[in-house]
């Protein structure tokens, strides 16, 4: 039977884009209730500016204050050498860069060309991993861009294989406008995996036009065994205008195991997870699984 | 190209699960809406009891009211004779009957066994076609049942291959609780199409555990081209407790477009008219695109 690694990014990926701030004391428990529900790896908070990113400020207090679990792995975004210091001397053990398949996004978002995103990262890799640290990346807009629309394959094969070639164990492919349909993501896939073998890459899909779950079904049959996703759905309200949450990880959890897929996550412990934090934000969860699961409870 | 087929469900199974009442006009709108979006197919009605369905009275007041379209169809719901010769009465040109494919649901939901509600509608069929009528069909709880759990596929092809003998043109197999996942949906079409050609089926997913989508795209790899939708998710409020409305019309437009797949119908049309009944109904669409397509004309 075949396992697929859930990578949840609810706490950093999914926080990070919520409007109201989130006490550090609820980051802990969000991280400490989802380690607790068989998760292996819990992306847990980023050093990056608090400027840029408001919601990831006290990331250091969050790794301070969550209890780690054995085999569970807790890696933190760092934007460049500043980020990877402030997230070593918090004790990190695993650690995430990022770039763009897009010249217009990585311009936007991170203020430089790739080639200029990739040198910065490179000494960043090092670093960490002669610290002892494990690498992740990150390849954002893989299936299309805010400011260009549509993003050549080979772009994302070529930023996924100089991630690879600095040292990331694995890279993640990120439709983050959330416009990829299964077709056009399965062939990106097929494109990345002549550069970068099936077995170094996640997905990474927004549910923007609910083709997440059916993305994720269509890479599975290209080989790749690692999806990221977000407990409740988090990062994207579910009434609001133009939401563009993760995938919920439930939803995900719900695919997988109907599909005979083994992750070692227990769905229904999730679910209470994202009825929690969904309770806490004030505002419904963002998984159709969270929520039918809620009325099937509140029922019994 | 393959054209796919959408059987708009909305006016019917959709507003037949929204609590509120809803006026016949604005059911008579909604239609007219949706008839001018290159749709070819419209449920219209349903002529059950008011006792039992209170949404769908004024059936006969909606048929008269709509204008249809030529090239498009505007099938109504009949559960038996009285039903028929009502519909017949309000010149309804295309019927459906349905069955289920769990014995404790038929109970329950018609309060017959399947053999006896398949005894009921021969007649029905019978006089439909001979008054020129064409009869579609429905099988409800193909993929899991409320009382029963796990449904026999080759229980779903035996209905279905009765409903067809008896006249339909087409049968709609019905996840009607949701539960279904991409393998086992893709299963049981591939047990009903030993019975069924798969051009005489279409899929009727419920997205109650946020599948639909994906258990489509599995589906017609199988060969179906018909998909039955709801306009804004209909059926199931977003925010609700278990709510477990049809796939949103516009999410499946999303995905078989981006497949390559013809439909001719035009998504955006679909989107507005999603916002329109969402804004009457005073709620959230239910689909995902129609939400983001939203949001980018509000920023535009």
């Amino acid at each position: 039977m075949t396992t697929i690694r859930i990578v949840e990014v609810g706490p950093r990926d999914g926080l990070q884009n919520e409007k109201q701030p989130i006490p550090v004391a609820t980051k802990v428990e969000l991280v400490d209730r989802l380690s607790a529900t068989g998760l292996r790896s819990i992306e847990a908070g980023a050093f990056v500016s608090p400027k840029w990113v408001p919601q990831m400020a006290g990331s250091a207090e969050v790794m301070a204050g969550i209890t780690r679990h054995p085999g569970v792995a807790y890696p933190v975004l760092v934007p460049n050498a500043q980020g990877l210091e402030a997230a070593l001397a918090a004790g990190a053990t695993e650690v995430a860069v990022f770039g763009a398949a897009s010249e217009s996004f990585s311009q936007k978002n991170i203020n430089c060309s790739i080639a200029e995103s990739l040198e910065r990262f490179r000494p960043v890799a090092e670093r960490a991993l002669a610290a002892g640290v494990r690498v992740r990346g990150y390849v954002s807009c893989v299936l299309g861009c805010p400011y260009e629309g549509a993003v050549d394959p080979g772009k994302v094969a070529e930023v996924a294989a100089a991630l690879v070639a600095m040292g990331c164990y694995e890279v993640s492919l990120g439709d983050t406008i959330g416009v990829g349909t299964p077709a056009k993501a399965r062939a990106m896939v097929r494109r990345v995996v002549l550069d970068v073998p099936a077995d170094r890459l996640a997905l990474h899909f927004h549910d923007t036009y609910g083709q997440a779950v059916a993305n994720i079904l269509a890479c599975l049959e290209e080989g790749v065994t690692v999806v990221d996703s977000a407990v409740a759905g988090l990062g994207g309200c579910p009434y609001a205008k133009g939401a563009s949450g993760n995938v919920a990880t439930e939803d995900v959890l719900y695919l997988l195991h109907g599909l005979g897929l083994e992750t070692g996550v227990d769905l229904d412990a999730v679910a209470r997870v994202g009825g929690w934090i969904s309770e806490i934000l004030g505002r419904p969860t963002g998984s159709k699984v969270g929520r039918a699961l809620m009325a099937k409870a509140g029922q019994a």
